[in-house]
């Protein structure tokens, strides 16, 4: 184990080498192979895209991930493998077995993923021709190189880390991710990889990522509503000699914080970095009946096109959000409704508060990263989901993206 | 009964007279009021939004619907009279009370529709004072001027009209509609008013409108998805002096075949007319085990904003429509999916058919109304479903439709 001082990100916690770099698969020239690898054998989580169309890198995974002994994810980007049909499956297969041989593992130990254009077949001489040399620069310096060959349309590389005690043991925690126009109700693919020296156990670990996907990721995008290739994977090589964190331990909520921070910062990322995004818009639902409630009328609005570009057009037209509120299938009565732009009241009960207080909301709204509260007046509970305006940009991103990769 | 030469429209049945102008609601100008009157009782039957919030105008006239008699409808556009709380309550009364005072009819034999802004009083000084001008105008003739005075940001009027044999008799349907930026999953008011002289029963009527309704209308916008105003209201006056129309005749259907082909020239003329739309896509789905499933696929193909701006920038993205079918929620076999442009097979069995089906795809793109079928291979059922790519322009019109009404 070196003692070298990582500045961070996926090679944060000790025991892992990270490398990213251009096979040649895109036509931007840009990096479009990852791979991140465990000195030690590690114990795995995963949480995949619910879309019934799955890439074959995502199934691979999905299998993998159960087993014993994870060593290495390899990623490429630029090109999904979805769609692919059989031929797609022994492209996947192919690149873990060959992977594995400059490895030196068994290839089941090796997690798989994809993201990129879908239907178009995997360049297969220039993946594998890439792959020893992945293995031979995968170093504890490589995390930022590693964090861009993971992305596809992201303007900006995307790294988090942590560290904290766990059970008086110094943990670390580290994290990359990819994925712009994957905020809501689009369906672009969001990565997530992971990384902790932390020793932990199986069941304990899969809480965690599950929990703290729930408060990050997929609170940006609906669940159902997921590419055909969206993956997070943690994995956890023990190196940190603590005590295995266990569920029913201290511990299991001293390493779950520090992995929800490393995600928050992936989150914040991922969100400012959306495609042709303006503004920022955290969305917060009080006052509902069960969190169930309150997070399917923030998915709502989240969801409205007319809400979207109004944030863009720096429009006061709480209308929308009524509106929005009013098709969430939740039950709601209109006459008990605020809704707040920051700190401004602009409705109460139902009923809007006036040009001044719109004004005042104006000015809000023409801030890059706004808060929006709806208390819906029912009940207790509270939930909050992060969305960004529709833009004239990202409609001319997205009309054009398949000749631009 | 006057034997006059009516050109179509809302006036084309006999016994119905209709006007539109300006109360000077509208900022800019344009037609703001409209009024439907039928010289003779009327049965009706509505169909009204799904949202929990919803405007004055929509409760009252839902519960006057189902009343007798029926005589008159009153529209108002640029303002939804919508969250105005007890405010916009009595106000929508005191319209339709003033109105039975100029008709000399019960106010309850009067319905009500509004569109437009939502949040905003009425400005009931200049609306009442139009409304002995509505009344005063309201002729055979007034068709065109009807359809106009329900516009907001309609680029043109939408009328149509069905003559046909009912049990032999001459029978006349009439109708207009507004609604842009109605395409789905926007929430803009949709409006549809519907007359007819064929005399028909209660019930009957009901039907015809909900099945009507369902095969067109809604196949644009996704039930529970609906404005705080959308509605849709038919008026029958039996002045054609047919034997009533009733659910169990011959009559019925014949009936329901004129309404049908009024609403279907309505629903083509508001697809057309979408905001910033470019291109119409009609969505046929196939292959699905029930006509619920293939709807549901065919709503979250037409939901999906990649699969929008992919159609508006002329992007052969199937695989996008692989990842809307796969989010849909009802189960679906990757390996059984076939996709056609138009005529153009672009995917078989889960698998894209190349480069050169992709370029002759290119060419059924480039065209302004696209077919888009989609095989699911499991079962006989199909649906229709209508929506229109995502532009550049639909962005810059919502961004800034609060200050241009």
């Amino acid at each position: 184990m070196s003692k070298n001082k990582t500045e961070g990100g996926i090679t944060y916690p000790t025991g892992f080498r990270a490398t990213g770099l251009y096979s040649g698969v895109k036509k931007n020239g840009n990096p479009d192979m990852a791979l991140i690898v465990s000195d030690a054998d590690c114990v795995a989580a995963g949480v995949f895209t619910t879309n019934q169309v799955k890439a074959p890198a995502v199934r691979l995974s999905q299998r993998r991930v159960r087993g014993k002994g994870l060593r290495a994810i390899v990623v490429n980007s630029g090109n999904a493998n979805a769609c692919n049909g059989e031929q797609g499956e022994r492209d996947a297969l192919s690149i873990s077995e060959k992977l594995s041989l400059h490895l030196g593992c068994d290839t089941k130990k090796i997690l798989l993923a994809s993201t990129g254009v879908i239907g178009r077949p995997l360049d297969m001489e220039k993946i594998v021709a890439a792959l020893p040399r992945l293995v031979a620069t995968a170093t504890r310096e490589g995390y930022e190189d590693c964090a861009r060959g993971i992305m596809t349309t992201d303007t900006k590389s995307k790294s988090a880390q942590a560290e904290g005690l766990v059970e008086g043991r110094t943990v670390r925690v580290g994290g990359i991710a990819k994925g712009v126009g994957m905020i809501h109700p689009q369906m672009a693919t969001l990565l997530v990889f992971l990384t902790t020296d932390a020793a932990v156990e199986k069941e304990a670990l899969r809480m965690i990522l599950s929990q703290a996907s729930d408060r990050t990721f997929n609170a940006l995008t609906v669940d159902g509503d997921t590419s055909t290739n969206d993956t997070a994977i943690i994995l956890a090589n023990g190196q940190a000699g603590n005590l295995p964190v266990a569920k029913n331990r201290e511990s299991f909520r001293e390493l779950f914080s520090l992995v929800l921070s490393v995600c928050e910062s992936l989150r914040d990322q991922l969100v400012r970095d959306g495609e042709g995004v303006t503004k920022v818009i955290r969305i917060i639902v009080g006052g509902a009946r069960t969190k169930n409630d309150a997070r399917k009328v923030a998915q709502s609005i989240s969801r409205s096109l007319l809400v979207k570009t109004a944030f863009f057009g720096e429009d006061v037209n709480w209308g929308r959000i009524m509106v929005a509120i009013g098709n969430s299938g939740v039950r709601v009565y209109e006459e008990r409704i605020d809704i707040f732009m920051g700190e401004v009241a602009l409705v109460h009960r139902g009923v809007g508060l006036g040009a001044l207080q719109e004004e005042k909301a104006l000015e809000v709204m023409k801030k890059k990263e706004i808060t929006l509260r709806v208390m819906l007046g029912i009940g207790p509970m509270e939930a909050e989901y992060w969305t960004t305006d529709l833009s004239v940009d990202y409609v001319k991103i997205n009309a054009g993206y398949k000749g631009r990769t």
